[in-house]
């Protein structure tokens, strides 16, 4: 079983509330220095098999439909993650 | 100018219904072989000044207690990145 991360961010043009909130909340909890906050999304995809370039590219072309909107959101990230040690 | 990306992850034991809504469409759209799909959060921290180990330290404060909920979420990444190419 191998692993895939995604990440998804907003497009630098973009409007970004969630940032813009967080930024907000920084300072008013004693954290300074910080002049921009953006927030996106990351994505553990667990695959049955081996991670081979066939799934990776599945998995940029179902990053690129389906867990972003290309219309707001940038993939930054699809890139094979050692598998989690589990029991 | 620095940048810092810090990464939330739900906790293993906690129901993550984004995720499983994402794994539950992928078959649905064509993409097999995928057998869970956890969905989390990617910030992208951009600070006045350099990074160093004390804004680090401080920016690992700020995602244990602001930007995660420790009750159901990891930090899984708190790291310093080179800076985007800016104008």
């Amino acid at each position: 079983m191998g692993r895939v991360v995604v990440e998804v961010m907003p497009k630098p043009e973009i409007l970004d509330p969630q940032g813009k909130a967080v930024n907000g909340a920084l300072p008013r909890l004693g954290f300074t220095g910080i002049s921009q906050v953006r927030q996106g999304k990351r994505f553990e995809i667990t695959v049955d098999g081996e991670v081979t370039d066939e799934v990776l590219a599945d998995i940029r072309r179902a990053a690129e439909t389906l867990l972003s909107n290309p219309v707001i959101e940038d993939v930054v990230k699809v890139e094979a993650e050692p598998a989690a040690v589990s029991a």
